[in-house]
């Protein structure tokens, strides 16, 4: 099949989509959990408001630009990163109607927050970041959360809602992740009683990610989770088991410019449409596979060249040839991109914008 | 010193960015080789101008948007990227004061090329693509590229123009590449002589990258050299012996957002802002490192988030304290902009867009 587009160009196929929306919707729902999706990986308004649709409590964002873009599908947003410099005064200049929340892990963020928000008179929900594992950010110990805490209250119009972690350091197939699940509720537990016995019970438990989105109801007291790839998926959650394949939503079309040099083809496809992400961190399986060849994977890339292995097929591409590649990370091809064609049962149906992309 | 900036954001020192312009500039001159340089790491029209302004030849383009984009800064362009599909027909649309050259390997090209070149009534110029050791486009032998370019002349409005290569597997500090040079220079030796046997001479013989510019003079027929990285260089040019760290024109501004988690600090700018690029191919350097602290690097990263190094510094980062990057490959770290910022002594002194970026 080849699709009248210039290439490369990302393909979301709208079923899958769907299906991966609804999926993750319906399991909150049967677990009464709040789904906050984080959209970093789509950006898009039209896949947020979706979300929203199938029940979503809010979004979760990373930039003031997500959140001045995302406002427009809903008035109950997180942004999931520590407010410092001219960024905390840009959220609190937010539209009145959202009720913004924000999650920190500093004094330093307090304060700057608490400037912004008088600033703008704007009350502001504050989370504060545990770290449970990623080593990211978030506070190693309970008792620094407890002065954030309680720092928050002592900073109207900063409200203290609760506490959020980010579980990302857990990247097992969801049927083998009992014994760092187990270490996860445990830790979160004995926080939560600490965090009760100090006078900062939190009204927010925020947590999840999207390879351990399914086993949110495995761990103690959580109120929400903040899955993100969930609606495209791409090759590493396929690697981590995360998903199957055919949960796949998006591609990249590309499109075979050469053939010259023997044993492989060259796409014009490289890291400025895939992206320089491997499937997963101990792995040389390459950047990106071909949809309808998974033995075809992306070995080499300079910035507008993708190198296709040919080693493992008896295919022989010819120039001008299309094909459609699944790339490792999709939250980064996302970020390439201004726009995402839309298809159902392989024909374009629609065009939508990566509204939130840029700064 | 700190920026009134919002992070993570490109600043680009102008002075440097003049410097390596002018070195550039000047070599090509004293040497009397035609500098066409390739617009794809900085995608700014304000820069174009002024390599052409310092006595480039023309520009070289990969994507069609590109060449839409630079003939504001010149009407000679090249695009160095086969013409496939779509991006035939968009090429020979491009305003018709713009002197066209395509840069290709095949028949299949070749005939894409001459059907758009024939609906638009348009001359374009054609350069065949040689493989010299790259092997990632350009045909292998020599009988190939003169069926190619006895191909192109048989097809008006295409003219055969020439050749071209590109040495980006030389990657070797320029006082060590006698050797690859050696190489190269006898392969295009013998393939000058047979092209001019079968009556294809090429009037424009074009190479040149980065690493090799200033050894351009040592390969004999070459006529013109399309170096990209030298206006702005970053982290992987000093690795190669490239470029002095002074030269490095770019740094991405960033942000301290956290130090909760003890032995690091987390900076705003991630993957979304730095690109997953390694400095080189055989190193585990990071992904950037500060411009004022060269023992700091980027040693993980999220999408948002870079996670600094600390282990070889006695500096202890507070939350909200500014960085400067230079980051692995900036070619990549342009593509992720819109807008930089351009400083001298520090000082913020324009804004300029990136124009090119994008489809």
């Amino acid at each position: 099949m080849t699709f009248e587009l210039e290439t490369p160009i990302p393909l979301v196929d709208l079923d899958r989509l769907d299906r991966n929306i609804n999926r993750m919707a319906d399991y909150a729902a049967s677990h009464k959990l709040g789904l906050r999706p984080h959209i970093k990986t789509h950006k898009a308004v039209r896949v947020a408001e979706e979300q929203i649709e199938r029940g979503a409590v809010g979004l979760t964002c990373a930039t003031p630009r997500e959140a001045e873009v995302m406002a427009a599908a809903s008035s109950d947003l997180l942004v999931a990163h520590p407010p410092v410099g001219l960024k905390a005064d840009r959220l609190a200049r937010l539209p009145g109607d959202v009720n913004l929340m924000v999650a920190l892990d500093s004094a330093e963020s307090v304060e700057t927050l608490a400037k912004a928000a008088r600033s703008a008179n704007r009350p502001i929900r504050v989370l504060v970041e545990l770290d449970l594992g990623m080593h990211r950010v978030g506070v190693p110990a309970v008792e620094q959360a407890i002065a954030i805490a309680k720092l928050v209250k002592d900073r109207p119009p900063l409200m203290y809602a609760g506490i959020n972690f980010y579980p990302g350091h857990i990247r097992t197939p969801a049927g083998q992740m009992d014994a760092a699940l187990g270490k996860l509720d445990g830790e979160l537990h004995a926080a939560l009683q600490a965090l009760e016995k100090a006078g900062v019970t939190p009204g927010i438990v925020s947590g999840g990610s999207s390879p351990t989105a399914f086993r949110t109801h495995d761990i103690r007291g959580l109120t929400e989770f903040r899955p993100g790839t969930y609606v495209y998926q791409d090759r590493s959650a396929v690697a981590l088991g995360t998903c199957d394949r055919d949960d796949c939503a998006f591609t990249v079309l590309a499109t075979v410019v050469s053939n010259a040099v023997p044993g492989q083809a060259v796409v014009d496809a490289g890291t400025k449409a895939l992206g320089r992400e491997p499937r997963d961190l101990h792995s040389d399986g390459g950047f990106g596979e071909l949809l309808d060849r998974p033995e075809v994977t992306v070995s080499r890339m300079s910035e507008e060249h993708g190198v296709l292995d040919l080693s493992k097929t008896s295919w022989k591409p010819q120039v001008g040839e299309q094909v459609r590649i699944i790339p490792n990370h999709v939250c980064i091809v996302t970020h390439l991109n201004d726009v995402i064609i839309g298809i159902r049962n392989g024909a374009v149906v629609e065009r939508y914008s990566v509204d939130a992309r840029g700064r």
